[in-house]
């Protein structure tokens, strides 16, 4: 009843950042997994994640506030769905805690994330972003989803090296 | 890691049928979960269930085709989240399989259903539908959400009886 599953990726509809970094998995899923860290690293500067609130399981929240330079703060409510330590987290915006479904905000592409970790000389890491349409997934790129997730991912390594 | 989460229901956006039947918990899953066997008690007659398709486990599929008594044919596609086998069942249409998000089809309320079985003289059967918003949850109670859901129960013990 518990087994997971395999993510069929959609070159249309799926933007994915693939890269190894040399810290290892459990350093990567603390950086993920305890809101001491992830604000330090969540949002790529000079955005920064003023607050964070997470319930590590299916179903619990994950919760985040980023502010921008000029001050302006954009809260984002989420869910979990998969939890396994060291290796796969998974939650979606298009629900919120306990599973309810959460309208979208306007302008904002809907996204479910995939972070997949395996051990690799430090850490395979591979972040997933599923998307309903290819709208969806154009917008969330034009956005900038791999510079961005790309720049938080460095401070995230340069974060874990402290550790 | 696997601690499942406890439903805050909210009145103005969750609907709920409560009720206990005289069959056990083992069976009442069976029904839910064999498509051979929900394909015969899920859609109130004179509608039927004309394909079913189940993949039992977080993030798989769960999809059925219901067909009117005039021939029209509704497909719904939803997504797998907690598996808890003769306890809790729940799954969402606010995503496809793989948690992949899914835009809602016009006019149709998306939610989220769980379904809690409890050891009770039979089964305590608990049928939760949440939802985004009130207009969502008026809109699925005026389809005839306690009607709907109470018949196909009906179905499902008639069903159970038999097996």
């Amino acid at each position: 009843m518990t087994r997971t599953i395999t993510h069929q990726l959609d070159p249309d509809l799926d933007l994915v950042l693939e890269r190894i970094v040399d810290v290892p998995p459990n350093l990567v899923w603390a950086a993920w997994t305890k809101t001491e860290h992830l604000k330090k690293w969540f949002t790529p500067a000079p955005w920064q994640t003023v607050d964070c609130e997470i319930d590590l399981r299916p179903g619990g929240i994950f919760r985040t506030v980023m502010r921008s330079p000029e001050g302006q703060e954009f809260p984002n409510v989420g869910c979990y769905l998969e939890v396994i330590e060291n290796e796969k987290l998974v939650w979606t915006a298009a629900l919120k805690p306990g599973y309810r479904p959460q309208n979208a905000a306007p302008g904002v592409p809907v996204f479910t994330a995939v972070i997949l970790l395996e051990p690799h000389a430090g850490t395979k890491y591979t972040a997933i972003a599923l998307h309903a349409d290819e709208e969806g997934a154009k917008k969330h790129a034009s956005m900038g989803f791999h510079d961005g997730w790309g720049k938080a991912l460095d401070q995230l390594v340069t974060l874990a090296k402290t550790m």
